[in-house]
């Protein structure tokens, strides 16, 4: 079986935001699906999907920090910056962690480890409501 | 359905080009799958596939600059030299940023962000020619 | 046709390894998919899978330099400290390198560039056995 659907997340601020509840939520064909695989691409180019520790939150803090850290704002060299000091950043950060993840569905359920959940990485200050594609296919 | 295929990239010098068009052109099969995935693998360990900004040429420059800063040339450190000074940083930045994509399919067509293209992070100085692998599945 | 089993890989020391022969060993279902693709989730938080080369072991002592570097340990601002100096920076690498792959499978193997491989990042001192999830479809 094929299902295709748009998920539309609710607004987050800048972060990166445990989000594997929501997914879940949003699909119910997931119990359909004895094996196979779930697709999400996040339709946006600055913000990103990530599979992380679960747990903790200040891992999720300790992220943000080390991210912004890596990844400037701000160098004199950057030429794309109409759009405000955190937006060429985000893009960077977007490509560093992916905008896609593809996960196992077994017995009806994603299967993941039990310590990995999926983050969302809201890199802008404002980024609103972001859009995800998901794909689910199996038997 | 199945269908799988090599697509051979014309040659291109060092830096980030944005590549839908020809990955779609190569691909008349897309317009067979109404709910669908289509997955890219590049065959190489000194190149990469991301998703990013479409629009402007200036994010694709200042990724070249971004991420010819995070991963320098000729560190003392580095033990395999032999290739050239842009051979090592090349396959760090190629795993950095992936060389698989997979992409949703939705009547016809690829369904990605308005903003979204695939880039092509061409990592040698003289990487010539790029081969990958699409294989695209559906119904 | 879906396939889908877990694989437990042997405990490695931290560090980048070659896992592809131990991956094709594990699944010798790959012979019977023409065209296809398999599917790996890593199911954990401080290990990542990443493709690159496959010859020369320098390439993987250097990766391990340079992500040491590139993600250093014991960052005064670091909040979530208590599993370890390792722990944290293992969080980040596997985002930055990924913990899934997804290969195309053609006339019974695994349709990999002549140079690339598949890596275990073991990013922990002591990760123990890692555990994937692999998805194989075909025809």
């Amino acid at each position: 079986m094929w299902h295709q659907q748009t998920i539309r997340l609710k607004s987050r601020p800048r972060g990166f935001h445990l989000i594997t509840d929501e997914i879940e939520q949003a699909l119910p064909e997931l119990r359909q699906v004895k094996t196979g695989l779930l697709h999400l691409l996040l339709q946006h180019t600055s913000a990103s999907l990530t599979l992380n520790e679960n747990a903790d939150p200040t891992v999720r803090s300790d992220f943000e920090a080390f991210f912004n850290r890596s990844v400037p704002e701000d160098e004199p060299y950057y030429q794309h910056i109409y759009e405000g000091s955190d937006d060429l950043p985000a893009h960077f950060k977007s490509s560093i962690l992916g905008v896609s993840l593809m996960l196992p569905v077994t017995d009806g359920r994603l299967n993941l480890g039990t310590w990995q959940g999926i983050y969302l990485g809201e890199h802008r200050n404002h980024g609103g409501s972001r859009r995800i594609i998901a794909t689910l296919q199996g038997e």
